[in-house]
C-alpha cells in the first residue's frame, strides 16, 4: 500500500483572494498533520526561479513553515531526498517537466512520495506533473520535454484551472470539454477537471475533494462528464 | 527566391458564418490565381478523417473546386507530390504533426511548397504546422510528436484563434498574452496572433493580412505587442 500524501491544487490564485490564501486552512492542516516544519519548493515552472521561491516562501513563513527553493541548492536530488515535504509550483508545465527530467528528479520525487510518504503539494503545473502525464495541461509547449509522462503519483490525469464553455461565447476555438474529449479519443486515463479554488487531498488510497467548488470528472466512453461536490470521496479513481 | 504561395487562416469557423464561409472570397481568389482545380486535403488533425474530408470537400465543391483527402489514398507522399494544392485542416496540432512525421510528409510538403510553389492552405492547426514550430498552439498535447519543429514555410510562429484577455475576467489561468510572453522568455521567433476571421496571404516574399480583423504581433524583448490592420504589408517578417 502506498504511503502517498498529496495536496493537489488547481491553482495558487483564486479571484478575490491573496496568493495561496484560498487554500490556507486546508494546506496548513495538511502540513501540520504530516508534522512538516520545512518545505522544499520546486520553482522550475517559471524562469525567474529565485523570485518565485521568494514569493511562495513569504506566504509559507507567514503561516509558520520554513521554505527553501531548489534554485538555492547545487544538488537538487539530494535536497529532494532529504525534504520533509515537496511543493511544486505552477507556471509552464512543459518547462517544468523538462527541467525535472534534466535534473534527474522524476524518479527521485516519485520514490520519496510513493515509497517514503513524503508529503507532496502541487498547484497548477505542479498538479499536472503529479499525475500520469502532462497531456491535459492548458499550457503552450514552449519547450520540448523528453516525454509527456509525469510523476505518476495518481493513476489519472488532472486538468487544472478547469472552466466550462462560456455561455453565448463567440469564440470558435475548442472548449475545454472538447479538448478533453479529443484526449479521450486517443487515451484512456480519467481526467479530473479541477476548477480554480478546488484541491484534491490524497491520503494513501483515499482521495477527497476539498475547497468550495465541485469537480468535473471525464471518463472515456461514458458519455457526459459527472459533477462531484466538495467533500466527495473520490477514492474510486485510485 | 522561394516560390511559396500560402493562405494561412486563423480558423475555419467564425461566429455568424457557415463553415469556411468567411474566407470564401479570398480563398477562391487564391486558388483561381494559382490555377488550382483540385485540392488535396490533409485531415490528420482529427480522428474521423473520412468525415472531416467530406465536410471540407462539400464546401470546396460548392465553390467549384475538386477535393480529395489523404485518408482515401494508400500513398500520401505521392498524393502530395502530385497535388495541385495542399490544404491542412485544423483540429489537434500535436496529433497532426505526429501524423505528418509518421507518414514522412514533413519534408515532402515543405519541398513541394517551397521549391515547386504548390499552393498551401492552412486553418488553425494547419496554420500552426506551416510555421517554424507548433510551440504557440492552444491545443492539448494529447499525443507526443517526435519534435515540435514544423514545416517551416515561414520564419515565424502563429497563434491561431488569438484573443485578448477578457476584461473583468475572474479566471486566473494565464492569458494568451502571458503564454506568448513565456514563449519569448525561451524562444526568439516572432509570434503573429491571428484573430478568428483573419488570414495571412504569403506570395513569395510578400505577406499581407487579409480579412476584416487586425493582427497582433509579439516580438521578443520589444515591450508591448503591435497591432496591424487588414491590408497591412507584413513582408518584414519573411
Amino acid at each position: 500500500m502506498t504511503k502517498r500524501q498529496l495536496f493537489l491544487m488547481s491553482s495558487s490564485a483564486l479571484h478575490g483572494y491573496e496568493y495561496l490564501q484560498h487554500a490556507e486552512q486546508d494546506l496548513t492542516r495538511f502540513l501540520q498533520a504530516n508534522k512538516v516544519k520545512q518545505v522544499v519548493f520546486v520553482p522550475y515552472a517559471l524562469t525567474d526561479q529565485k523570485a518565485y521561491t521568494q514569493r511562495v516562501a513569504t506566504v509559507l513563513e507567514r503561516w509558520g513553515f520554513g521554505c527553501v527553493g531548489l534554485d538555492a541548492t547545487v544538488d537538487p536530488v539530494r535536497a529532494v531526498q532529504e525534504a520533509q515535504a515537496i511543493y511544486i509550483g505552477g507556471g509552464n508545465t512543459f518547462l517544468l517537466l523538462r527541467t525535472l527530467y534534466e535534473k534527474q528528479l522524476v524518479t527521485a520525487i516519485r520514490e520519496r512520495v510513493l515509497e517514503h510518504g513524503v508529503p507532496y503539494i502541487g498547484s497548477s503545473a505542479g498538479t499536472n506533473v503529479a499525475t500520469c502525464s502532462i497531456q491535459t495541461t492548458n499550457d503552450m509547449p514552449i519547450v520540448y520535454p523528453p516525454s509527456f509522462d509525469a510523476l505518476g503519483l495518481v493513476p489519472f490525469n488532472i486538468n487544472p484551472h478547469y472552466l466550462e464553455p462560456e455561455e453565448g461565447s463567440k469564440h470558435r476555438g475548442e472548449t475545454r470539454d472538447q479538448r478533453i474529449a479529443q484526449f479521450h479519443e486517443l487515451n484512456d486515463a480519467p481526467v479530473l477537471g479541477l476548477r480554480e479554488g478546488a484541491s484534491l487531498l490524497v491520503e494513501g488510497n483515499r482521495a477527497t475533494l476539498v475547497g468550495t467548488f465541485p469537480v468535473r470528472l471525464f471518463r472515456k466512453d461514458t458519455g457526459a462528464p459527472t459533477e462531484h461536490e466538495p467533500g466527495t470521496d473520490l477514492s474510486f479513481l485510485l
